[in-house]
């Protein structure tokens, strides 16, 4: 189980590097398989059909991006210092790709018209992300930093927005000023929000 | 050259639509032949190739964005009240579409990766509006709207992303909240810069 397990994950990984570059919808079994140089039997005995390889590439991105945002930010201690580690670790992870940037921005613009499992999963893991990120402003308040009338949906959206633009002045636009933008971005949201600080 | 004109905006505009839903790439020419009744080589006759009728699809959309965003703004009073114009136009434009969103936000992540010219027409289009957005700025500085020491090119990023977050809270999201929340977001940037308030 270990050894094919390991074959799983490296596949899907040169699976979510093809996908940060050309969309989900563009890589069937068999692109796959002559990418990775296996079979295509092969891969259909891993996947199954061409949605749950989708669903599977995203599943391996949302571990790999809660382990690489979410679990070293909760050793930082609550309030403005995790949600400044979470910005920083997502920042870190939508400028990492040489190409292609961020699965998740990628793969929502393409799947935000199709019904189907894979929009599902895509709602469902990015509902999932928002509401940690509302609840790290609600320990914000809870630990002192954020005001008490902090609206923390409104927060988790600005925040998102910010990233969203990050990702579309770095990757469209080629502007060399995009991640400079983004850190101003967060540090006058964080501004807005926090304790002694005027509205 | 009137009735072919007419024929053409017709075509472009079944185009816009179909691409707004199911993106730019997957539009051949012998698919839209289909869908708007016409024969190929009709079709062939108008755009030639593909990647022209990328292009002229995109400069259609950014015709129409302009007249229904940026023309009817610039007869508002120069300062807030034309930013906060542009930016109402500009919800209602990216909240219009029953299927497909922005044309624009959907091309950007498609040809992000894909260089030529349609990614260059993209790239252009998307930097000029970003500067009528920074000059709409300047403005507000100039009518004393804006504090002094205001970033303009911050504050189009800003905006540029709150406009993103939009999209894809009420796209992918299907968040009840999104246009409320992009219109606190909206009003959160304008305190910021806003002559009289604190920072």
């Amino acid at each position: 189980m270990g050894t094919a397990s390991e074959t799983k994950i490296s596949i899907l990984e040169a699976a979510i590097h093809y996908a940060r570059e050309f969309g989900l919808e563009v890589l069937s079994i068999g692109k796959l398989a002559n990418i990775v140089g296996m079979s295509k039997s092969g891969l259909f005995a891993h996947f199954n059909s061409k949605e749950n390889l989708q669903i599977q590439i995203l599943e391996h991105a949302s571990e790999l991006f809660t382990k690489k945002i979410f679990k070293p930010a909760i050793k930082r201690p609550r309030g403005i210092p995790r949600i400044r580690a979470i910005f920083d670790n997502w920042l870190k992870w939508a400028n990492s790709a040489e190409k292609g940037g961020c699965i998740f921005v990628a793969a929502s613009i393409e799947f935000d018209d199709i019904p189907g499992k894979v929009r599902d999963y895509l709602h469902g893991v990015q509902k999932i992300w928002i509401s940690s990120i509302e609840q790290s402003a609600e320990l914000a308040i809870e630990a002192g930093d954020f005001r008490k009338d902090t609206n923390c949906e409104q927060f988790a959206f600005e925040l998102h927005s910010i990233m969203l633009g990050f990702h579309h002045f770095n990757r469209l636009l080629d502007d060399p000023k995009a991640k400079k933008r983004t850190m101003v971005a967060f540090d006058n949201l964080i501004e807005r929000y926090k304790v002694g600080v005027s509205k």
